[in-house]
């Protein structure tokens, strides 16, 4: 990639709204280009590489997407794992969003895809131009023909918002970029004889047991299509609805139909496969030629959840027009207005693309999920229209409640008040009464487990965000947490625990559930409810039946209380936890956290811990258990590629030695993440990962989202500048800033002195100005 | 049947409006019973026996419904012919209404029925209370368990919009009433121990290539289950939404999945098929378990195309209460306010049972097919909302344009309004820009030839019928009859005829392009379009194109010009006809009789044409050629059981032989149709065989709908008082009647002599009296 990392001073250039500076620290090693901005936002977008990820297994992809855009316009280079006819190919979970690196070969250009998932869908409406004679069936693996092309990295580009490549065996040059919910595609096909658009309806992301269900498609004239597509994939029954605009009249059409068995539901009194504009089956595939005349075509794609009426009227209301070059504007704009909401500098000017890349990756999920004009597709499958709010889609909870969404509470408050309408309204229209568990696509995909939802409400309540019914939030908060038949609710509620022989990964369960169970709490808190608070502190006290002291770790326990064996707490299988092991896993009790130390042998006994941890040396055998992590996310036994371990880092503050999070954290930052198409040890997780990696490069996480509270970590940046949605800013200087200078010598807040390594958020979003002064060595305050 | 035949002095009950009476003929040889009516209308529901056509081939059901209700609560008798897995079964065609006299088992009970036509689709939501040991699997042929139970037609009680039935296996008694949009089923148990309720949404009508596309249920709560169910059997792609509403609590329930494969998209986190409040699969059977504690268990169905709010919305309108009896009334107050435009009096008591059946047959399609807030499904699969009417479906066209529309245009005018407002609404959202041919459910399924919605919108046009826009329907029309690609019409717009070597049936084709032209031509005469009309007064005479005057009969043309051979004029296959022969279809010229006539020698010529035609001895070949007509439906060469000779009887009166007529319509009437289970002779058609009995027993038929004028018959009423829209009356005096007595001697108009055989339906609407005057033997005037 001949990507230009420049580092900008960023305080040189003109921000949306005047504000006094006090930079007082001038900068040392840092290479300072001043950059004019185009507009009055920097250009942060030349720091985010899209690639990032795209190796190995973030499952991140390098398409065109606008902030927690509902389109997500981005290429295919892999058609068997994709759609492999029932059968499971292991190579699927490598193409989560639809992309690998290494690849060479592109099948087209899906319009959903999610952003560094654990489990894959989606990957509709995949268009392809070709030239040359017409061909239907993809170039897999075994087949000297069919459609594809090859690419090369040096003619591909990613940007925000924007995506341009070669397809060199067809010699067509591919922009694509995007508004909220459509996207523009502009073909050049350099004069060819002939100019084909492929619409591939069968290809599909994660293609188990024949996914799709249904597929509809009209020209209802020259330049416009419309369709919807229906499938059974992760999201049970999922609907797609789109509206194609060509920008030059269609010669001739027709499609393909590929359904086993091959459905002809009338009479066969037509040529339905040629100029027919009505097509259906359950796999179909549809060509468009087209005369250009040495024009380039534009394609406009628009989607909605509701039907192809609510597609058209989104095309129509974001792009009324044919200007490319206006519409890539607008979407790097609007990411420079999300991207500018922290402007940081760093020591290092590769760490900016690293760390804007993550930003960027916060941006992609949860995505908006509604139409224009308000209206979408709710888990009851019925359309709904949003109230007071935008809805939302792509929940996945279990990964994104610990600093994704506790960012967004910083960044992002107005956004995540409408998330968690957005799971109300699942709540409301959930026949379990349920908040959303990993929910996507007006569906319930109960992946991963906990109920944390009820973390991201009671953290948005403890730091005053979002004007959502808070007395509805708690009932469904309590009527989550009693749904006995999910996941050994019910047993957990009885005995204090999750038994092992009833339901798998309980110790994982019933950690996750107590944590839950402390946020209801909290939530209960702030409604004066004392008797449900009381309630469910006792829950929250859960962990500790599950609590060995023979053995010194949490492990599972039977029904009849006995302890489940054998029991090895390196083994992540079987062993009571799930993604985690004993050693990594067991630590998880982030809302009581002196007195799991207490429970474990105490503050040394426990650092102790912690030092094996991320030092002990673990045998292969236990690699190979986590399938998407190598040697590369694991320090020691610690597991960054996972979730689980995310808070471990930041627990030697209670121990006593904050110069080890100091340490670890920012050995964190640098070794599981950089500026690399593999620079993600693990999957982004929907923005997890890298919510992780801005959060502790400001200097601080948030270790219990429901508390205020979060833990100083060790800032990367040199200085950073927070707004916040009320207007003000918090700044962020980092004194004697180095590669070295890891351990904080001294912490102000607005010239406090902080000395409990803890900030709390309600005075943050105040604004202020938190300064570190940091030194190669550390020395207690 | 225990059935009540009583002939009621109509005249003699109050009616809705009081009005003279002119009654001067004293009854003759008719049993006169005076019966107090309940309401202010006359009983009438007592001589409808929904039995009727449900034994062989008229393919009607004997459930309840409303008049053009949305929702057919009727049973199923026969498993294996509606479920078959992707092999065709031949008995499938017997059962398009689900339903067999003859057969002893009941599988169900569905809520969507088509009435009467010559092709299936439907069944859907299939509602079975058992006792005993549940088991989910139908007790087909081979297996010696399963649900289904043994009846007797003399526990069997069907009137209309009622229907009752005993399940011997199960000791259940069962009765159902309807609403526009909802069933009400109440199950009496007998106190059984165990009350389970069925939901079979695997059993389809004609389930051909695993019509299954999706199901989708969800329990609300104890008392309320939504879901639906989408298809791809005739109708391409079918949404089925429904609200299922219990008296009483569900104590337990569950489901079973018949995929294949089996779909399990989401993690086994549950016990998915017990209690488990969501429900999805291609193929699933649910059950519903009570304590009934000797309680009868009321159940209602509400459907919709829209969604299960919309199903819930309907439900909450049209059944808000649990009082079975109260809905039972309404349903049959609803059926007497429409069979009460018509009231007749019959020589023969038993006439009454077959006329007032036909009348109900032809309330049964089109159906209502909107919310009660007026949202429905389009043809587009959007979500439209009607505006100014209501909106219909069913339109099984080229059998209905001939009778059953023109008789709505004198009893039905409103709703005949209504149902081309649906078809020019279906136009508005074709892909195709084409008015409806064979049309259900927001689908096209091209059944059968011609664009028969031109005829219905001409016939209405000229008889001042309706408020559709008549310029929009003009364009519908012009831009249906120029689809080059649908059915030849290219050809036939470029040659004058079908050539049969570019799409069979071609003389069929031709003859009914034709008289479909003829019909915009009095379109664009209405609107004083003179270029329009001259052009397709011109294509109506393309008839002439296809008659060979060497043979004598009308015959396949290729493409060169060349008359296809070899001919055979007896043959109903390939010889360029469907359903009907070149001796019966080639006579098809209603809007040119006189011409065709003599294009085809002259009225003696033509008149021994018809003579043979209704007296020759046919080859059992020939029969064996016409899948559902037996002998009893034939009279020589005449096929009286399909549609395409239904006005040829009439055909007499321009030989200057109406006698002829005369004896021949009164023979189909006896003949043809009686008051048996076997009473139709053919697929009732949804309602064009009835109301050709309906129209013919008041005297008079409209040969040409798109002209006002009907021929004259020969009356089967002894009186007859039609109540028409505009609270005028057309009273029908028949002196002399008796059976025997089919000949006219004499026809006033308002004491005018009519003498040409022709009435005018503007005429007619105004009000008044028409008096005929029956004789033995034939008199001219």
């Amino acid at each position: 990639m001949n990507r230009q990392h420049v580092v900008i001073s960023l305080l040189a250039v003109l921000f949306l709204g005047a504000c006094s500076n006090k930079e007082d620290h001038p900068s040392d090693k840092t290479t300072v280009v001043t950059k004019e901005a185009s507009s009055s936002l920097a250009d942060l977008t030349s720091y985010v590489n899209p690639h990032i990820g795209t190796k190995n297994m973030g499952h991140t992809y390098p398409g065109a997407t606008v902030p927690f855009g509902m389109v997500q316009a981005t290429p295919l280079t892999n058609y068997e794992a994709l759609f492999e006819d029932g059968q499971y190919n292991p190579d699927t979970y490598r193409y989560c969003s639809g992309y690998q690196y290494e690849d060479s070969l592109i099948y087209g250009f899906c319009h959903t895809s999610f952003s560094g998932t654990g489990h894959s869908d989606l990957g509709d409406i995949v268009l392809m131009p070709t030239t040359g004679p017409q061909n239907l069936n993809p170039k897999t693996n075994g087949q000297e023909t069919g459609f594809a092309s090859s690419f090369k990295h040096e003619n591909e580009l990613a940007s925000p918002g924007y995506y341009a490549v070669s397809l060199d065996d067809y010699n067509v040059d591919v922009q694509i970029t995007t508004t909220e919910r459509t996207a523009y595609h502009l073909y050049d096909f350099h004069s060819a004889d002939t100019a084909h658009v492929l619409l591939d309806l069968v290809s599909n992301i994660y293609d188990y047991d024949e996914k799709n269900v249904w597929t509809f498609l009209r020209v209802e004239n020259d330049t416009l299509v419309t369709g919807y597509r229906q499938t059974k994939g992760w999201a049970r029954t999922r609907f797609v609805y789109f509206a194609l605009s060509f920008s030059e009249p269609i010669s001739s059409y027709g499609h393909e139909k590929y359904d086993k068995p091959n459905y002809n539901g009338f009479y066969r009194r037509f040529d339905e496969n040629s100029n027919f504009p009505e097509m259906a089956g359950e796999d179909i595939r549809a060509w468009f030629d087209f005369d250009l005349n040495d024009k380039q075509l534009g394609v406009k794609v628009a989607l909605s959840s509701v039907s192809t009426a609510g597609a058209l009227l989104n095309l129509q209301t974001e792009l009324p027009h044919w200007n490319f070059e206006e519409t890539k504007a607008h979407a790097a704009e609007l990411w420079n207005r999300e991207l500018n909401k922290i402007q940081v500098e760093m020591v290092d000017e590769a760490d900016l693309t690293t760390f804007y890349t993550a930003l960027y990756h916060t941006m992609l999920s949860p995505i908006i999920y509604e139409d224009v004009d308000g209206k979408y597709r709710g888990l009851d499958q019925n359309i709904h229209e949003s109230d007071g709010f935008t809805n939302y889609t792509i929940f996945s909870l279990w990964d994104t409640y610990r600093a994704l969404h506790p960012l967004n509470n910083l960044i992002q408050p107005d956004r995540n008040n409408h998330m968690i309408h957005s799971m109300l309204a699942h709540y409301d229209q959930s026949a379990h009464d349920m908040l959303p568990i990993w929910s996507h696509y007006a569906n319930e995909n109960w992946c991963m487990i906990g109920y944390h939802a009820t973390s991201v409400i009671a953290d948005a309540m403890v730091k005053n965000v979002g004007d959502f019914d808070r007395q509805h939030a708690l009932e469904a908060c309590l009527n989550t947490s009693t749904t006995k038949y999910f996941d050994g609710i019910g047993e957990y509620m009885e005995l204090g625990y999750v038994p092992e022989d009833v339901s798998g990964s309980s110790v994982s369960k019933t950690l996750e559930f107590a944590y839950n169970d402390w946020c209801i709490a909290q939530i209960a808190h702030a409604l004066g409810d004392t008797h449900t608070e009381t309630d469910y502190l006792r829950r929250a006290q859960s962990y500790v039946n599950c609590y060995d002291p023979k053995v010194g770790f949490m492990r599972p326990k039977l029904a009849d209380g006995s302890w489940k064996t054998p029991f090895d707490p390196m083994d992540t299988h079987g062993q009571g936890f799930i993604e985690g092991n004993a050693w990594n896993y067991g630590l998880y009790v982030p809302h009581d956290i002196d007195n799991m130390i207490q429970m474990m042998g105490g503050k040394e006994q426990f650092a102790s811990h912690l030092d094996s941890l991320f030092t002990m040396e673990i045998a292969d055998e236990y690699i190979a258990q986590n399938e998407d992590i190598t040697r590369d996310g694991i320090i020691g036994n610690y597991v960054h590629g996972n979730e689980p371990g995310h808070h471990i880092p930041y627990l030697y503050n209670w121990t006593g030695h904050p110069e080890k999070t100091q340490e670890r954290v920012r050995m964190i930052m640098d070794s599981m993440y950089g500026p690399y198409e593999d620079g993600l040890c693990g999957n982004d997780d929907a923005g997890q990962m890298s919510a992780w990696y801005v959060l502790s490069a400001l200097g601080f996480y948030d270790v219990a989202p429901g508390s205020p509270y979060y833990a100083v970590g060790s800032p990367l940046v040199k200085s950073a500048r927070i707004q916040m949605s009320n207007g003000k800013y918090l700044n962020i200087k980092v004194i004697n800033q180095a590669p070295d200078n890891v351990c904080i010598k001294a912490l102000f807040w607005n010239d406090e002195l902080i000395t409990n390594w803890s900030l709390d958020h309600r005075e943050l979003a105040q604004g202020g100005e938190l300064s570190f002064e940091m030194s190669g060595k550390y020395s207690s305050q």
